[in-house]
């Protein structure tokens, strides 16, 4: 089902499969999704409404078409001569590392505006998962994708050290700067399925192809819906809030944030529902 | 081998099975060894003792009875009208907040002071391994399970956000924030042993039943006991300090620790036994 | 290939094997290649004058013999009478401890440079990887082994915590404070490849002896050293900086790396050639 | 002299009055300078601007009329029953609480769009700079202010604990958590332009009324814009990363930050010009 | 007043001179309120018991007699042949060293039982305030003086480097690790009122003798106490949270804390009581 | 007294004018003791000889002739073709980068040298302390100055951000990023020692000239030298630890390196001479 609400993006496409969840789908499979400028501005602003849309709970993430979840950055749009690097239109290295900088902070925020989402974000990929493809579903909560999804920390082969957040938030989603790690990251070659699931960067490899894929990532979603809001979003918050923090300092935090939150009906309505056997319904978040 | 010095508690037996290694069991197995009230005091005291006995090398943890590790919270007295988040008997939510923010700081504590206990923690689970049981065990420093162990983070369930340590210590006892924390953090799912083992959380899966993870438990901590105890604790000690910090950071922390350490008599015996392929005994600490 | 440039080293061969590639061997075999007093500070000045060389742009490094990476530190040694432990010369236990602390320091500087090492570094181990086998490897930045290969943090069994870098980076390197962190290093005991491999310490068991583990080496190693080292060597540097950092911290210190290296020649150079399909060459860095 | 660039504000005049320097004067002159709603938003838009503005080399900010920097948040409007507090329409109070903490954190966000400003701000203060006006002084660089100034952290004073700034920055910019912010802050008690000197708030207090004020800080502004902007504005973001790190990172942070801006052509400019005794002049940034 | 709710302390005299104002005494005075064994326990059993006091919403500390706040610890008493240093009955210096270990452990843990304390502490100091004086006052919020208090850091006069506090807080207390700070600590040579003031320790000196000094400490302490208890004790809270922080941190903990805290019906009360030129009264904390 | 010891450097003048004491000369008066290449290399291997040599208790720095501490840098020199930023030979912005990175920590390394140095460190300054003379005396202990010394954080004059220490360890010295410290550090504008001690940065203004200055930086290097080694040496490596890190962190840290350092002979000694009114003697450390 389509919504209104969420109409008028050229590269993404919106909809609610069902109660509370919704669908968003990177849309240019002409070009197995990659991305290139304005992707960027509708990608950030999506995900900001979506973070504080109260009718939301879950949110999936796939690619278009049969061949990609995304290829990356388009590069041969970022090989145009007017592109950032090649036209910043300056002789001096310190004015050229000026606007270099600032084009990154401008891309990081894209995709941390994906991590920074209050609702989880699920990530459900197949074909190619190259380049971007990792940075974004790094900055995802919870990553499926099929058994042939083809996964690359490509940028090196471009030439450079990968900007936007993969090399950031791997070791956080895998768990350290692992030997595997550094051998994907500094060589750039490709991974298997498997070999994602080996290493922990998906938790599950689904049989069979897209469609079921999609199915079990809409299941999960709708499962993660059905809990409280409060307690599942809170969760999320304080699991992103451990990492590069000492344990005491989290528990501090995990106090304070809960010192609101455990006021909530969600408990006792969550409570009662578990002693009654019933299904409890929460109020929109 | 039941010890007078550890007598006097109501939830938890203390034995001494060997020399130098003591038994801490949760006894409430008619109600799943589910935690109320006065266990929290019990927990927090025992640990802060065992801590610095001088006579004790190892300890080993596990759950009376056949069915439970321990089911974790006893929700039903939790939803008693005279607990702390319905008998606050403040209107005002900041006032609410306070009281709810000390309650939750004196739980955490009291599960701190297993994971600051000098001694170190072997958890051995078997059965129901649920909520607080999660929070428990991460904050021991070894996990071993029989294969029909079942856990699961499930807090999420009860409409919060698991606040006495899980979410703190799940994700340095694993590795990182990974998809499959997130994913059974955020659902509430349960999981297997063979997936708490693929995914670091046990580091054995003991083939048989209770009675075979207690001996192999017993084994392992009996091989510890047989360690210098200021290289195991000295290890231990090290080892917690490096979460959240830098690797230099934890260098010279770990030069300044040694410092005191190396000048041990231990270093001397063990050093000599090895050479003469004796067994080394050691002064208590 | 051997260089002249890299003779003169009594425990360490230096060869070329291929262009930008230096193999590292340590060269102690009679004693299973153990350390002692002499070998750190060739080490040390061997991994800091790599780190600059611009003809380098990838670091193999292994044990001679069959038998062994490296067993350690030479225990016998280190209990002769006039080892720095031994012979402080000092009754006063604060004094003995700044004498000890400053040799700890001493010999974590050694293993440092290799952390350091500006160039990436790929452990090849087989038989013995014991205690300093452990620091050793965990400061390279990829680990690979034979099936047969034993591996140990042997420092309890000397009545010591692991002092030269294990305890601080083997939880980078393998992720997080796991259970089997915490089970291997207290107890010291051995545990084998398929192990180190499922447990994240090594990234691939080749299968065959030590000749074809060198041979996988090698070819890993030179596919590296085709890739644009600007890229390598950015990619290395970042992701060290991510441990203990957060990710919005070192999302930043990305962005200024970059806002440099973003303007190497590589960049066009990398993406022509990929546009193109040919390899590309790379200045010396 | 107006500049059309800039016009288009409601709340804020803003003025070039000399080259590369932009005067924003806090323009609620009726109301005291105090702060609501639309302000906040047009306060972000402003200072986002100006930070990449490559014409802009100094910030000059004050409040317009002869009574008040500003005299905080606008406690009139605050008490309106539609305010985000009153208004919130949640019985729940962990609902409340998620509405609370996003409004809180938009205003934060538009006082650090002023601190993260990557040209220098200079604040000149005259009668009141209460509450928010600490909250945004603080997010300067540089503060001034006439002998008459009133200050005061005038939260608590509203039942609440300063949360737009204040509490996070004050500990920086005068230099830790002493004795004097903890008087002022837990007490919301004035303090004059002399006790705000001696603490190092303000590092100058101009002597006369809020016409020499503005002359000194404007001649302050035009001497900042005759320096090197590659280098102003690089010595302003080092010393923005030094609070709450180590000596060593920040060290690190500052090696990588000049390995592009050392490249300048700022660097012979200002060398040569040095020399030879005359004024160097530098392009935009 | 004296309460009976207080009484029962052997070295403290507890009274309550107005009300939601408590005064804590030290009181030994016939040995300048020096410190031994006994008196740790007291001062942390007090201070847990008063943070959690909700009738109590400021504490004033001072010592009893004309002659000392404290003269720090009682270096006879730790001669004496049964302390722990000389007692520790082990031969092994690791084994002493744990065991002195646990006993610092155990002293820094009475003197942060006082800067952990929830409500507002303020050190109101006179005659001697050597060693632990500073200990313990850095540990306080605020510091009051008369006019001829002498201070000293005196530690390094018995051989030991300050291990109860001063090294940790008087950096945070008095702004960064100054040439004022380093020069008292490394020398121990005394310092007046005067410099005290000068370098930020104390934020008044309080002209006249003792008895100023506590009618001053006590205004202000009633002042304190008439304001809203949430406001100033999340004040004390957030500020306390800032050092060895980020600005970015401790923004985000604010809007954590305040996201319950402005719920309370004391900011409804105290901006109605300001648009009312009223006195506003406060429930409870 | 000259040393045999000591001498052999050619910028330096190396002499001990009392027990224990030090006195390092910066000796290059011609040139107003501005520095370029093989004097940092000098300065390194000064500082690192002693730091570890026992029969050292304080250094004192200061700088030969009557008109200057240093006047930093040789800009002279510096402005070569053959020096590293002209000559690095790569036309690449990136191959430049690495070069001028590398360069940047060696000189950064040279001065942390004095700041890693185990002895404490006077800067005893008079004439121009400019550019690098407050890199230097920022990374120094304790900074006495004669009242017509004259300050600058002279870089920004030169087209860069400071990079060698001042941005990163003035804030720690002075106490915050306060308003006085970016006023100084964005616009290299000169101060005067007045307004040094007012802010901090020298703790004691020496009235006369540079004899006067001598004598009393004399005298209190003297004062140091005469306590307890450990104590003093110990004092400043934990002060130094403080600086990034929590109160929580640096108590532990504190209690780690006193495990040790409390079996000091020093501390009977200390207390003993103090109960019998005698001055101690401490063995070399």
């Amino acid at each position: 089902m389509a919504s209104r609400r969420f109409a008028g993006y050229q590269f993404f496409n919106l909809t609610v499969p069902s109660q509370h969840v919704i669908h968003v789908e990177i849309n240019r499979p002409q070009k197995l999704n990659a991305f290139y400028g304005p992707m960027w501005f509708e990608l950030k602003d999506i995900f900001a409404k979506l973070s504080v849309d109260s009718e939301i709970r879950c949110i999936i993430l796939s690619g278009a078409g049969d061949r990609a979840f995304t290829a990356g950055l388009d590069v041969e749009d970022a090989a145009k001569p007017d592109n950032t690097i090649s036209a910043s239109g300056f002789a001096d290295p310190s004015r050229k590392a000026t606007v270099l900088r600032r084009h990154i902070v401008e891309l990081q925020e894209a995709i941390s505006t994906v991590a920074r989402c209050e609702k989880p974000v699920v990530a459900l990929m197949h074909g190619y998962a190259y380049g971007l493809g990792i940075d974004l579903s790094s900055a995802c909560d919870i990553r499926f994708c099929t058994a042939d999804t083809k996964f690359c920390v490509k940028e090196v082969d471009i030439g450079l050290a990968a900007d936007v957040g993969t090399l950031s938030r791997l070791p956080k989603v895998v768990g350290g700067v692992t030997s595997w790690v550094k051998e994907v990251c500094l060589s750039a070659r490709p991974f298997s399925a498997q070999e994602a699931q080996h290493n922990n960067f998906v938790s599950r490899v689904v049989a069979g192809g897209k469609a079921e894929l999609m199915q079990e990532g809409l299941d999960f979603a709708n499962y993660l819906a059905s809990k409280s809001p409060v307690a599942v979003q809170g969760t999320k918050n304080i699991l992103d809030a451990a990492w590069g923090r000492t344990v005491e300092d989290n528990l501090n935090y995990t106090a304070v944030w809960n010192q609101a939150m455990l006021q909530s009906t969600d408990v006792q309505r969550a409570i009662l529902s578990g002693l009654q056997k019933k299904s409890p319904t929460f109020e929109k978040l």
